[in-house]
């Protein structure tokens, strides 16, 4: 080995598995390998590194910190999402967090299944996580994860439990509604009706009383039968579309409970003649790019920033790990993406 | 405690550490926790659980087997994936593999970033991964990992390699294009224009080919022009419709190279009130269900099966892991989804 001979330059800051690996020039697992009497290195290999390491005075103890999966800190994340539309950003969010502080994820997928949930509890516990993310859909809340009387920090994203003591980061739907509505009374719209999703979920219940709250804010009712719920799809939005018409000529605004039914909502509209926005605004909620962007005309749309919930999940956890308390269900602001399916303030005479 | 004066009664196989749980009545985390002195326990509890792995003839040596991180296998899955519509079902098809040999995975988004990517690398080597699966994109080549002179297996799973030896599993997408081309045959179309994404994108030469080699076997050609290669969007569809309208008026099939074209191909198809797919069937690719399920007509479209492309990925590492060879590129047959854009068999009179 061509480094043998060679002398290593002591650094002046405190001494990191990292100089020793380059004075060594090899890779920080083997420096790990060499000095902790694991793996497979060759016997002159193992020297030569316990050398370098002892010249630069490298104690051995720091190894444990920064390199041994016993010290370093890890986490468990559990999905229980089936199709991962939602979870995804979420995901991603949670990721950006831990990679800035170098935390390893160990990632569950119970899809759902009680059964795959409780093995993969049993494997994380013995992996001895430091602390456990439940993601998954939130349209029916679940029980709180079974730790068999381990104590171990819990942080649920995306994802509602039963009891609301536990700590859960959701959207604000509520104020996702209100947004939609004050921009279409902010634009001289007046005759609204909403057409969502299935009417037992409680996000379509929130997105509802905010939609309310900012027409009751400008005067204007929402009556019940003004609110159609209904399935997540784009059929929906087409069938509503039909009904409307039928029912409300005057109707100058709708706002869909996701992108799915605005997109088949906006669709239909063109099919039968109606104008949007000219004659319907329409706005969605989602911000699916790829559904929002790509409707006729662009859907402006309530974007639940799943990212920044996934990051701020991440961070309390990280809050939790060290001691901190967090509890109950907290909310993320959403946000308004305006395309053209609004367009701009209306003329004084309509409406 | 209650049970401290039970008689725990030695099973008949060998014990296991769910034995003596079951006899302390704790969890399996508390056993590991007493019988390897870590962790915070009461002295009692301690104590007791020793006692009754004692009287089972637990050997303690048995729990490094199945509880300690040290011996059970664990897996890195770095991801080079930015908005993951494809890499979901492949993560889910690993996950049931690794699931079902009870396998742990440490998830790393790499997002495309290479720095971010040697970081992982780092912190899986230092968790002394088993092995390594790497998905993404595979529009262009990537570089190996890069392990820094460590031998590890690394299967890459829809993610191409420069170098053409790296185990690999990408969907076959010249059998698809071919599936597509001998649908529209069959069903008697004769004059067929192909509506793709980007020319460079290997994706697209091989769907092209399979599409060519389908249409030459049915004595039929495909001329380059009748070959529009475009972005991956729906906007393109709708643009293309025009030129394929303008151009070649007894156009009788038009298979797009995805789903989202075909969207946009269908809806502008519609909007000119050509039929789909009494004058014109249409196919699609990628079987995205919420696109290809919502199109009016449903979409007839390729299945690239890429949750059991997932599921094979993570049974070669595993083959891999064990010692086992495995090089090179290898394909994954492709599905035809049959839906309602290409209708039945044409009556003879057409085309």
């Amino acid at each position: 080995m061509a480094m043998l001979g060679r002398r290593p330059v002591r650094p002046s800051g405190p001494v990191t598995i990292h100089d020793v690996a380059k004075a060594a020039q090899v890779s920080l697992s083997t420096v790990s390998k060499a000095l902790n009497g694991t793996g497979q290195l060759r016997e002159e290999t193992r020297d030569m590194v316990r050398r370098v390491a002892e010249e630069l005075r490298f104690r051995p103890s720091e190894i444990a910190r920064s390199l041994s999966g016993r010290q370093r800190r890890t986490i468990g994340l559990i999905s229980s999402d089936h199709h991962g539309r939602f979870s995804l950003p979420v995901l991603e969010g949670i990721q950006d967090t831990l990679d800035a502080e170098s935390i390893s994820v160990f990632l569950c997928n119970a899809a759902g299944d009680p059964e795959r949930e409780r093995q993969h509890i049993h494997s994380l516990l013995a992996n001895r996580v430091d602390g456990i993310i439940v993601t998954g859909t939130r349209a029916t809340p679940r029980h709180p994860l079974n730790l068999e009387g381990e104590h171990l920090p819990v942080f649920y994203a995306f994802s509602r439990v039963v009891d609301p003591d536990y700590p859960c980061l959701l959207p604000d739907d509520r104020g996702g509604g209100q947004l939609a509505g004050e921009h279409l009374c902010r634009l001289g719209r007046s005759h609204v009706v909403h057409v969502t999703g299935p009417a037992h979920v409680e996000a379509v219940q929130h997105r509802r009383q905010g939609l309310e709250h900012a027409l009751a804010e400008h005067g204007l009712a929402l009556p019940p039968e003004r609110v159609l719920t209904g399935s997540w799809s784009e059929a929906w939005g087409h069938e509503a579309v039909d009904r409307i018409l039928a029912a409300w000529p005057s109707t100058d605004a709708i706002f869909c409970g996701n992108d799915q039914i605005a997109r088949g909502v906006v669709d239909a509209l063109r099919a039968r003649g109606v104008r949007v926005p000219a004659d319907i605004a329409v706005v969605g909620f989602d911000n699916w790019e790829i559904i929002a962007a790509a409707t006729r005309p662009p859907l402006t749309t309530v974007d639940m920033n799943l990212h920044e919930l996934g990051r701020q999940a991440g961070l309390q956890l990280l809050t939790m790990i060290d001691g901190g308390e967090v509890r109950g269900v907290q909310r993320l602001p959403c946000s308004l993406v305006v395309r053209e399916s609004c367009g701009g303030q209306m003329s004084q005479n309509r409406g």
